[in-house]
């Protein structure tokens, strides 16, 4: 499998990415011309960024053998007003549910991903600035 | 809609993020544990910085009035070998195929985004070199 992305443009503003073999469409929203058919290009950068973390968050918590417990990460971003219109301030925030589970351990598995592994966390870093924030069952975590 | 991403986990390495209301599943391969349900999401930053450029070039030929085209982009990275794992080069092409095409106003339409216009491209010049060609039915045009 190709490690090479290529884009179709369709029609319109719309385009349809082939990634690892897969079709993601991207779209802009009716206001810029587009038909909303698929996300705008800009905040994928956001989803990487999640998908990245996400998988070495995962992998470390089960090596360290936690308790079982559900998780999801929120993901906005501050952008410039001028051209290029780019991320100047991510807010990168982790939740984790479930019972008794180890907020020191949580912590190390993600710092050592958004400070050491993640590699999309370390280039979009390059531009904007990531502000990490970790939640186990709705109360924050001191970092 | 919420200009936020919300990436739940689901299961093994599959997360599901939700980008401007649309959903987009990612997972690694079978070798990291995956069940390639998705793309990767490091690939994923080649497809905005393809979507995000060739949004800039069809509203910008579209304004110059150029015969009918078709267009793609292809795009692929070099990555560093060590944690985390970045893009070091991306070679990021350009194909348009149509008859009569002006070559000078898609020159034109290209260097615009990829030097001022697109937020992506300036964000991942900041880690990486972005090599851009231009292909016009299959010919490199000197840029």
């Amino acid at each position: 499998m190709s490690k090479k992305v290529i884009t179709h443009w369709r029609d319109g503003m719309t385009f349809d990415a082939e990634i690892n073999g897969h079709h993601l469409l991207m779209d802009a929203d009716n206001e810029w011309g587009g038909q909303d058919k698929g996300p705008r290009p800009k905040p994928l950068l956001l989803a990487a960024l999640s998908g990245c973390s996400g998988m070495d968050v995962v992998s470390i918590l089960a090596k360290m053998k936690i308790p079982p417990y559900s998780f999801r990460m929120e993901a906005d971003a501050d952008a410039t007003e001028e051209h290029p219109v780019v991320y100047k301030t991510i807010r990168f925030s982790f939740y984790f549910e479930g019972e008794a589970l180890p907020e020191d351990k949580i912590k190390k598995a993600v710092k050592l991903s958004t400070e050491q592994y993640c590699g999309v966390n370390a280039m979009l870093k390059k531009s904007a600035e990531v502000i990490v924030k970790i939640y186990i069952n709705d109360l924050e975590v001191k970092i």
